[in-house]
């Protein structure tokens, strides 16, 4: 199995796991700060998803920094194959909850035409925006994994 | 590469196309019989992305009916590809149209206590799980696919 940029214990893999992070937590951050959430399913669907994703990207940036510390890259296929189940998981699970606030965020936006609680409602809509940043990021990175099994 | 269930020309891959048809078009036929779904982004969506769906596995489903008919399993590489993009994308716009519609579907019947249009509600939930039940039976074509080059 070749190492090439994305592989777990490389730079680029460190990177997208703290952008991973830093999405998810912002999405959690603007949503949470909002005290009337919790009366949204979706959205506290949506705060559930992102802390799971937060504590996958974490565990993953710690494990890429010991690898970078150790000079190590990570390429033992039972590890890679637990690494794609999860970001594939993960990511599914982020699209389903970005995407059902972004339903409800669009409702109150558009649909109802007005949006009663001006600064909650932008606050829902960075949420979701973040929400969707952090998918794209972890897609890129279940996209990477499977690939080290083609090209290895 | 070899061909097993789900290959492209297999009864099997013309049983999941004719499904993902099925419930894609069971899933507009509930949601565009009600007259107001139309003020509600996400619904409009779902359509839409039901839609694309119907299109793309009819004649996915016409191509393996086609390759059954000239008992020929097809594993043209390049044609495998472009099923997988093809696939994928289309898995990934039914997840998130299912998804936003699932969030204002439990916002009407959950969040906000009551539903006004019962009836109408109801059409929307039936709408929704059909939805996702093609969503899981596209998901199954889009995890075959890429199968067939790592097992060829």
């Amino acid at each position: 199995m070749r190492a090439f940029p994305g592989t777990p214990g490389t730079l680029t893999s460190l990177f997208l796991r703290i952008t991973q992070c830093v999405f998810a937590s912002g999405s959690i951050a603007s949503m949470a700060t909002d005290p009337s959430f919790s009366t949204i399913t979706a959205f506290c669907y949506l705060i559930a998803s992102m802390g799971l994703q937060v504590v996958w990207s974490f565990a993953l940036a710690v494990l890429d920094g010991i690898a970078l510390l150790k000079k190590k890259v990570l390429h033992n296929p039972v590890v890679i194959s637990l690494f794609v189940v999860g970001d594939w998981v993960t990511a599914m699970l982020s699209l389903a909850a970005a995407s059902s606030s972004a339903g409800i965020a669009t409702l109150y936006f558009n649909d109802l035409g007005n949006c009663r609680f001006e600064e909650e409602c932008r606050k829902y809509q960075l949420s979701v925006a973040l929400a969707f940043l952090g998918w794209v990021s972890i897609s890129i990175s279940s996209l990477i994994m499977p690939w080290l099994f083609v090209a290895g």
